[in-house]
């Protein structure tokens, strides 16, 4: 085990929002100093293809090279291969460009191939240029499982049927992932955790973002040993999520929809809870729940907003 | 078993020039009363798409759809995701174009769906508005394997190893077709085979084409008990091969390369060969050989030749 490093960053990160806060955070430290440490339980198998969108969603970012318009996806582009298969009667629910295609072709070999999903991340990282750890947090399988609360006797749903097919526009009874108990943190994951300066708790979904990678067998425990320099940043802004189904969850799942329901589901672990601007009033609630609540415009408009935001973060948490 | 109808036609078909000679019987018989009963021997995974060469460049020719500058692959195919693989630093040496993607992207899914693969060839087939039976040979996995001449202690490789990769320009010691024993014929093929009023083998590559069609269980014998009505169209003219391999693998494999060594391969199971008019000389030793030379123009540069060679071929053992 590698002795702390101050100046070392370790993130723990969804899609969208972990992204935009990544891409934030290298403006202020250094990309080989930083640990990106990504959710795969809405990694899923579709055209015989391993897609694996959060890792995906954090590559096209930081490499300058995600649709600005959607968050996700490439920029500039073609639906040559997605057209056709439509014609054809195919499953063309999942917007797969003619790109992004290619970085699944390539994944889906590198694994027949017997490389392991931290192996090919690595490849496609140093492919697009990145100078941060990419890491999936583990590379064992973990599937994010959804039970809708309608009808009362709904059979669990594959996590993209919910998100994407379903537009997650339907109600939530319950969240599970499936092989997490027997999972094993990808190499490098616990490593990274231990010997961070600061490790940042992204502004992703806390269930289906955060939720598989807090739950990794040995992560949960990793973090709140050192829970003083575990600093997280609500998702959760005027009581309900920026992109995606987080507010709607919290409040399905029997959480309060706000930045004091965050300060709960992350006090074990976490000392600190970056909260916006706009929650300022729930401040004394976010310390009564156990978390040292840090104020600032958590809006990432602009990659120079994420910036600032990413560097109040680290502050907070290594002091000023 | 239906009983036989005369006008009814079932081919054995490997890729390109049993896909022209397809072309051409569409146009004097009636496609609903063709079957064309293809090799899978060179299917293969990659990226882990499931590939089916020769299904898909007779799905293509007889669609109008084919690349008619390469004999295979789709017309106004675009190159966005190879392009874009290749940059990835994945394999690119098997060219799949982005409307041939989606093709293999379908059939995958749909076989991991549980789709057989002549229920997938006939949803494809449907969709491409062809009117014709397109059978595979078989439902099992048959894989084409070759063992290159040198060294001598060379290993087997993969088909499509030996035949792009490798631009089929080593020579070749064996051809061997990996779960061939214990293969069965797809449904629908003993039945055409049996009921067909005619049974022609397409001018294809003897050993890597209509090899392992021939030698999926039962089918050797079906066609033997019914000999008197199997022509073959010689895909050897003027002692070498139109397109690919199959003169050079005769030789290779100890065989004559003329159509007196395809007359030898074929007299246990066929009746009748057509040989081309350059071939004329050969006639009495196809004859001796054990095959009824029937004496034409073979070489199919149009559809309309296809087609005359397509009618004399029938009229060789329907009687004119």
């Amino acid at each position: 085990m590698t002795a702390p490093r101050a100046e070392t960053v370790a993130v723990l990160a969804g899609g969208v929002g972990a992204a935009r806060f990544l891409n934030g955070l290298l403006r202020v430290r250094r990309p080989a100093d930083v640990a990106a440490i990504v959710n795969v339980g809405d990694d899923f198998t579709l055209h015989g293809l391993h897609i694996s969108p959060d890792l995906d969603t954090v590559t096209y970012t930081l490499a300058g090279q995600i649709n600005p318009e959607t968050g996700w996806g490439r920029a500039g582009e073609t639906w040559r291969v997605l057209t056709e298969l439509g014609r054809l009667g195919g499953q063309d629910w999942f917007m797969l460009g003619d790109l992004d295609l290619a970085l699944h072709l390539f994944r889906t070999q590198r694994r027949s191939e017997g490389a392991s999903l931290s192996q090919v991340t690595g490849e496609i990282s140093a492919s697009f240029g990145l100078e941060l750890r990419l890491l999936p947090i583990s590379d064992d399988p973990i599937q994010t499982r959804i039970t809708p609360a309608e009808p009362a006797d709904a059979p669990e749903i594959d996590f993209q049927d919910y998100f994407v097919a379903q537009r997650h526009g339907i109600a939530v009874r319950a969240v599970r992932f499936a092989g997490i108990e027997t999972a094993q943190p990808a190499p490098g994951v616990l490593d990274s955790l231990d010997t961070a300066g600061v490790v940042v708790v992204a502004p992703s979904n806390p269930f289906v973002s955060i939720g598989p990678v807090v739950e990794v067998p040995g992560v949960r425990a990793t973090l709140s040993r050192r829970r003083d320099s575990v600093v997280a940043v609500s998702p959760i802004v005027g009581g309900t999520s920026i992109k995606g189904p987080a507010g709607a969850m919290m409040r399905e799942l029997g959480h309060e929809p706000s930045v004091v329901g965050i300060a709960r589901l992350y006090a074990e672990f976490a000392s600190t809870l970056v909260i916006d601007d706009s929650d300022r009033d729930l401040a004394d609630a976010v310390a009564d729940a156990g978390m040292t609540p840090v104020v600032t415009d958590t809006i990432m408009s602009s990659p120079e907003r994420a910036a600032a935001l990413a560097r109040t973060t680290l502050d907070a948490v290594n002091g000023p």
